[in-house]
């Protein structure tokens, strides 16, 4: 069987005043207007992998918003971290929760909160990747990039992956966050790839990884069920699976796929996904009055009045209780506000 | 006995999406962001007339409104205009009611809807003006020009007025809104006041400059009252009191002052008018969050969190059915969204 383990545990704040701390950006429907981004990772995989086949990891706090993001996901399959512990605990205890049920199974793990634009190629990749990955590999998929970003790792492609497989490749490396030049010439050399954190592997490969790199969290997870690793995850060291497993293996297979990716980063990607109007406005919910005002993005409750008037390149997000209006090129900044409303006590909105 | 007749039919649209058909600018707090600017107009008046000497002559719709912001005033006080015909006709109906009442009395005639930062230098000038008006004089305060304003009539001032009391003059002219470089000559000469259509005259004294100039209007007013009125009203002609009768009248007085008057005449009186923050941000009712952002002005409804991050210059009113984003130097092109809006047939928000 093939599983799909979903982390969703993010706590964005880069969508404010939409996301809040009991509805983080995973639950928000930034993708096309309508569906949570959960719901459509969980939908984009069911190819691969059914409602029994989904594990979605998440927060403790965020259960019930999960299980109405998912409601079709047996309680089983929804794993409740007491405390975040980054991405290696919990890939671990996915792992070994998968192991129990089926030994020979193969996982698929990704992050709740991006957009695929062609789904189909995304899919293809993903079955492409289970194969070599039947095959023993850890393999994991690289984004084709499509400009020289800065903000996000790249893997460095190799030769072809022994084996005969099409369209798998060898990592040569993980590569850090690159600076401006150098992202710009990972895009014109054509051999890196974004690393979007989709891994592919063997359950039993994994956990024997596990054991080898983070020998105590295997330990503490080995046989573990709901229960006692409630007790035991907070214990866990606070890694990523990236650093801690994946740049330790000694190879790891990539799949390339050109697939319209997006990380859904900031309301930036709002206007990016959106439909937009012919002044290139992007307006979900709202009924939009625009005069000479071009490439806004307006997300407001259904029905209400927004009125645009000579305004251009702003973020206006209206959530009824909190207003937002920053330029979109300035859209990471909106946790500055975020800071300041913490820092002001103001619960109530965050 | 002096009376004091506010015209209170306005239906700006300027003030979207606050102002609407059925609730225009003169009920909307707009002067000190907490009185409604009719009811400050008639607590600026009150040392002149109290609430039994305060007329206030508005459209028939809006009674109730009218009721709410000045509950003090008797019902027989408030003149519902079937249909608007301008200033003529409202202030011949004004003046003929308060002559019905006292023969002797005095009329101080102003609009409902402006705001005047130095109230007691206003009263100090209309008492002058009382003083002009009961010798015989028509007299019009004219405010002393702060800027070269093009949107304003102006009042050409002459001589000393006859009589020798002080402060009175000469209105040598009316002139007509000028062009940017006159109106700079204005304001540098010295010699121009801003006609802000406040009239101080007794009640004979105009209507027989009414029978004279307006004699339609003269004959289909005498003797009558609000009922009869309701029937005569439509067929009055549609002028103001300025071209029909003050520029024709053989001498006005005026009484220059300086008392920072203004005319609220956009949201951009909103910001002049309202407290600012160290960054120029002047917020009504919003809480704000205000990261890098200058120059702006928010209303928003009580409470409700706004956050403004890089931004500036922007007028931004929410009234929570409706949102209104437009450059503070643009404030005037509001009508264009309600324009739109009623092209659309979106009576709900109008």
């Amino acid at each position: 069987m093939v599983y799909t383990v979903i982390m969703a545990g993010g706590s964005g704040t880069r969508f404010w005043p939409a996301s809040r701390r009991a509805l983080p950006k995973q639950f928000l429907p930034l993708g096309d207007g309508v569906t949570p981004l959960l719901t459509a990772t969980i939908r984009r995989v069911a190819a691969l992998s059914g409602p029994g086949e989904v594990i979605v990891v998440t927060r403790a706090d965020l259960a019930e918003a999960t299980r109405s993001a998912a409601p079709e996901l047996p309680a089983a399959n929804v794993l409740l971290e007491p405390v975040g512990r980054n991405t290696a605990p919990c890939v671990a205890w996915a792992t070994e929760t998968v192991l129990q049920r089926d030994p020979s199974a193969v996982l698929v793990v990704l992050a709740a909160d991006a957009h695929i634009a062609d789904e189909s190629a995304f899919v293809a990749a993903l079955r492409t990747a289970v194969k070599a990955a039947e095959g023993g590999a850890i393999v994991t998929l690289g984004i084709r990039p499509t400009r020289p970003e800065t903000g996000y790792g790249y893997l460095h492609v190799g030769e072809a992956w022994p084996g005969g497989l099409a369209g798998v490749w060898t990592v040569n490396a993980f590569v850090e966050k690159p600076d401006e030049a150098r992202a710009a010439a990972y895009v014109a050399g054509g051999q890196h790839l974004w690393n979007a954190g989709i891994f592919v592997f063997r359950a039993d490969v994994m956990a024997r990884a596990v054991a080898q790199h983070l020998p105590a969290v295997a330990e503490a997870l080995r046989g573990a069920d709901a229960s006692t690793v409630q007790a035991r995850y907070p214990g866990l060291p606070n890694v990523s699976i990236d650093y801690a497993v994946m740049e330790k293996v000694a190879a790891v297979a990539v799949v390339p796929v050109d697939c319209g990716w997006s990380d859904v980063g900031s309301w930036q990607a709002a206007w990016e996904l959106g439909d937009r109007d012919a002044s290139n406005n992007a307006v979900r919910g709202a009924r939009a009055v625009v005069v000479d005002a071009t490439e806004n993005v307006v997300v407001a409750p259904a029905g209400k009045t927004v009125a645009l008037i000579g305004v251009h390149g702003l973020v206006v997000v209206d959530t009824g209780d909190a207003l937002l209006v920053i330029p979109r090129e300035r859209a990471q900044d909106v946790k500055r506000a975020v800071d300041a409303l913490a820092a002001a006590g103001r619960d109530d909105v965050l």
